[in-house]
């Protein structure tokens, strides 16, 4: 099959100017030539899609969601034996917005795997998925790490099944083993077919006046190793200084939200080693929007911890860090949240799937983040930092046909990412009307 | 259709002794003729029955289950739009194990009439239903009368709909109004299709150390007023000594569980308007063994407590109560229960369906209850306290064919209640071999 | 000793109008003469106030406080073993506003009868005390009914020491018991030197979504009838209308709050059951201002019952009920409250000890209440419901010589309450500038 | 002042083999002369004991005290203001038997301050103390760190109060900084007086499923450094594997509990890096019978936890690592805990003061340890870790007299630690009989 776009600006996410007038030849999943129109040889039976006064960017991509997500202990049961459903909803949900890649980095192992799977097989449709499986060193989401309180009202039973869903061989325990025996661990692991490591440098209890590592820096160097070892890659989550700064240390490939470093922004040294290692930085920015509503709801050490976000974003981006876009972006059941959980008001939220990547783009835009910078972070900084820059990420000869058709300049604008015209995924337009197919999780409470 | 039961010993629920080598002639649903064999003329086609040697009872009723009764949030969660299967099933297991009529004092009122009228048109197979839908004045499961710590983990949608399901229109809010404002609620309740009523005079927060009413004893003659008004009995909810004498002096016609009083025992006088007023007395009674597992358990206060239940029974049986069998039975699902909330040891428990009526029937021999006061605190005395005595309760002409056949004979001992040899629920024989048909509620778990 | 008040104008509880250029001549504790000077046999040795432009009311008096009433675990372990230096500051603080009597509904009995005496020995200087001890039916602050959350933190002793000096023989245990188990405990209380009994008709929990009844209407008969048997006066706590219907036709001589009826409003025929037994009704009253911000805090259902207490206000106001002013009073530790308690803003709140009776002039005020209504509220009509009237609450000859005088006419405004010229307790003029002597209470935090 | 004791068999804390007929001679605070009484000159006025047919020992030290160390909210509020008391109180406990040198390891640091100078000063009577104050990095007693629930009861004051006594500059908000940072703020610290510094390597919440760090490796250097530039030494508490290993190798010159690690035991290198550096590891043993009552309170994962104790101590009493005895030691109040809080059995506690250490040399004796290895773990071993070995731990001329006199043989079964004939300390006869002075702990609660 064949596909021809033609006469675009094209914004390839290396180059740092547009190429004017420019055509796409596809065959197959792949890009068989870019260039003017006369350059390239007119296929036969070729599908056309005229993109004249348009642009076409790589396919989005997203360093960081949770394609289950809702982990709220009504919808796991809910959905239980049923997290496939899930899963492909959020990539297709995903797909339909602009991202042809998405990187899961932490959810439940043996469903994503499957839905990844079939949606390589093509037997299932939406966005590209490679998945961690569990954070290394975490527990499952009825668990102290998660929603502790789940523990006073979820039976035994419910609590072994689901937690071991996440945790497998590689839960907490690891955190009481010797270096040696949590690389044994690592490496059983891999085997089951993930597609990166995650593991925890910092714990995950964000509330808390204490900032604990999970691992120390030993043994986040035997993770590592075995990742590097397996032919991928290691990336940590951090939430505090020595968090981050020990990870990169350790020779994280990637850094999860780099910017979350409580009340301590990131000291110079740190960032220049980030810099220097050519770590991939996924970073959480906020929109001042965002940022006023959450320092309302805190009070002053919360405000001094969300404020330092974008102090951290604003360093990273005067720096020549590798920025990468993560959301933590998931699909949430359309019922409200507890009683006794407040709920902030969505506005400008990363975490929404399918909306919080456009968020992001304008959060960094209004930090000052270069509009070609802010394109890369989007697309080609990820396919390199997770390694998989020869095929995705950009617009070349030979790579994989993952593109984005906007109707207008997204480099004038961050707001025009959302003007969507066609997304194409392995050489073909989706079908973004139909998508998602079967919306289990949205719709899934009786009425 | 035509069902000869020809030579038993029959126990009729009624007369005080046995009719031997007597013959019972089903036409329909219903008893034909009951006597000698050739008193009985032989109906040209009838299947046949041969009772010699075994002993033929009325169908057993249980005066208290809750057919959807394991209400942990996990529960209802996964069975929530199903909850008619787990009513079925439990319907079945009762049955198949001689409880041909049960009467639900707690649930889902929409669900439960459905199952109801569908195994009353024979659609469904399982045991007869009659029930109350909500306890008038308490609140759904998740919630302060039930399991407050849910709140804390459900999301405000899910509270609402699984709440709204059982309070309905007579929820808590019923306790802040006055007696017209209830009796008003009550009549638009009973117009729904439900079968009796019962309402809370405690309420139900059994491990406190407080004994409250929840209803004035004028707020209580106003929800009988109406019961009676719409032609259907009145029963209370009592935990303490002035919550069973308010019911009871404001004119209940059965009360749920009258032995149990907390700390203090019945006094005389309230037993002597129980029994002149012929009030229907559920009792829950205690198995030696099983006092001994719960005096283990618990503190000096919690052991006067349950010593308290079985001092109430023998007072009961030594009066001229109207006992009634109940056992709050419910199926519960084979996974084990929160990791926070210790398991009683199942051991001569009431409350298993299935296995809870025999377990009465051991715990009131125990106590002294002689045996044919046993079988019609079992049968017939339920069929009469709930107005249902024309029909239901006991053999003889003109009633529905609903009967037990044992192995051996159950005045002498009660054990020999376990040993059904056949089930006959109007008038047909029941496979119980195939019951439960569907288990979803059991097996509900996944693997 | 003599004291002589000459020329002022005398509002005397009692009489529709304002006694003008009026002499008090008192003698020892109690009132000798009022009259026109000329009428008045000048005292040889008599100090002379000259009242010339002041007005003259009966001492306030107060319904409903608690002298040590700041129940959180710190206080009552850091005060244990000197509740009465506490309970003294805060008769000083209350005498110094112009109080010079109070009814203290729930406390430490025996610290409090210790205070009371010492007071009434002039041994120690404070408003007059009478006291209830414990709310009978209810336990310590150590418990459900106050501060559960305290049990997981307290020892066990602790737990029992602090909850039997305030329950003793009439605590939750009661609400098990017979209603002449109840009137057993209830008389040998009463026999430990209480002024009055206060009984729990409603429980006291006022956040949850049903309202209880702690005792039947028969055992609230019982209570009462001891009280009554032991020439005192009996009132209930109650929080709806239920509870209140039924303490009232049970025969309370007070009812606590009877504006508190959660979301229902008191029905007319409760009113006037209320009104024509002359039962004196405490009503806790909101001004405009504090009614907005407790609606602000609230949801739809806390709106319904914060705006109900002031239709009840209203219709009580309407009606000829004899009304009371009380406040709930305490002195609070100068300490904020817990991080987890949200504070509402004390802006004209009751329960501000030496404050609140201010606040409560100032709501009913704003309900409508005639001024000379308010004043016999807070004077005459309190002396009468609690059996005082012969001594208390008005001014007269014979009566004891509680006054205020004021420097501006109240009548003419509640704020002119605050002016406080003098305040005269039992025929002496009060050093007000000295109190409270030793604030051990408002400044125990260690610095 | 002079002091001989005369015809001892002396264990000097040493050397490998007693001193029989051995004499002490005592001036002023320090030994003058060791020997056989020939080889001592008589001094003209000493006082004599006569200590034929018994032992003398160094006097005992203990590693790990908590002096104030009964951290339950009602006991920081009743003694809030008087610390002081409890700590001498403690310290005189201590003292009487046998423990001539405590090191209190976290308190509240004015307060221990002001008892040790006073001690020191001969103002007070007890142990001699050291005092490290806050573990560096935790937080005081209300708090996560401790005793979470509490801050659920606390008013906001009290918490800021008491956890600001114990944490000061060197609290939780440590865990978010740089090296640096942390550096200052230790720097700051150490100019308050403390002996030494205890910092936090891995957390301290035990019953966590995970075990984290709180500090990083280097951050763990720039505390130690901090201490080493001040003239101490730094300690750390580990609960892990990783934690260990990370604090060894950071250079701490103690660890806390160093056979305290989880499920999983201390690895060979760990042990042989633990033994070279020459790393004080104070253990905490358990006797056979201790084991077994909490084998039973806990499941098949707090079994494994608690058998690693021992097979711990078995590894680490086989290696040459330097022991040292420590109890974690504290005087409880008198009540019972908390109903919610089960009691551990005390017998064989380590933790009971005065009792803890007895306890913990019949616990390494069960282990295998050898006698005179024990003594020198109770004695010189704990004073040279600490730095103190010039001074104390042993008898030798030039040391301070501290000293114990048994009536029976040490060597021969740890129970003769209990048989204490005299205490010396400084070169005087303890009046172990008048201690502790003024019980105002033990005897706080009111009766």
């Amino acid at each position: 099959m064949s596909l021809l776009i033609t006469d675009a600006t094209v914004l390839d996410g290396v180059s740092d100017r547009a190429q004017e007038r420019t055509s796409i030849w596809i065959e197959g999943q792949r890009i068989r030539a870019v260039g003017g129109r006369e350059q390239i040889p007119a296929p036969s039976s070729a599908q056309i899609v005229d993109a004249c006064g348009k642009y076409v960017i790589p396919g989005l991509m997203d360093a960081n969601v949770h394609l289950f997500g809702d982990i709220r202990m009504e919808h796991l049961v809910r959905h239980e034996g049923r997290y496939e459903a899930v899963i492909a909803e959020s990539a297709q949900i995903a797909l339909k917005n602009g991202v042809t890649t998405v990187f899961d980095t932490w959810g439940p192992r043996a469903a994503l795997i499957r839905v990844r799977d079939d949606i390589n097989a093509g037997k299932q449709r939406g966005s590209r998925i490679f998945c961690a499986g569990n954070i290394v060193g975490l527990d499952g989401p009825l668990s102290a790490d998660f929603i502790p309180k789940t523990l006073e009202v979820a039976s035994a039973g419910l609590v072994r099944r689901i937690n071991s869903m996440f945790a497998e061989n590689v839960g907490p325990d690891l955190s009481w083993m010797t270096p040696e025996q949590v690389g044994t661990e690592v490496r059983a692991y891999l085997a089951r077919g993930i597609d990166f490591i995650k593991y925890a440098s910092s714990e995950h209890r964000g509330a808390e006046p204490n900032a604990f590592l999970l691992f120390s820096p030993l043994v986040q160097r035997h993770i590592i190793e075995e990742a590097h070892r397996a032919g991928t890659t290691a990336q940590a989550h951090t939430t505090s200084v020595e968090g981050l700064r020990v990870a990169v240390e350790a020779g994280s490939d990637i850094i999860q939200h780099c910017n979350l470093t409580g009340p301590v922004p990131i000291p110079a040294s740190t960032l220049a080693m980030l810099t220097q290692k050519k770590v991939g930085g996924v970073v959480f920015p906020l929109t001042q929007r965002r940022l006023e509503i959450l320092e309302k709801r805190f009070d002053a050490i919360g405000r001094r911890y969300w404020s330092t976000v974008n102090i951290n974003c604003r360093a990273l981006i005067e720096s020549d860090a590798l920025l990468l876009l993560g959301t933590d972006g998931a699909i949430q059941a359309s019922e409200p949240c507890s009683k006794n959980t407040a709920d902030v008001a969505a506005e400008d939220d990363l975490m929404q799937l399918g909306e919080g990547h456009f968020n992001w783009l304008k959060a960094m835009e209004e930090l000052g983040c270069p509009p070609l910078r802010m394109l890369r972070a989007a697309t080609r900084n990820i396919a390199v930092a997770y390694g998989k820059g020869a095929d995705l990420g950009s617009i070349a000869v030979g790579k994989v046909a993952d593109l984005v058709i906007l109707d207008a300049n997204p480099l004038e604008g961050a707001r025009n990412y959302r003007r969507i015209h066609k997304v194409i995924k392995e050489g073909r337009v989706v079908d973004t009307a139909s998508l998602p197919e079967t919306p289990v999780f949205k719709h899934s409470a009786v009425a």
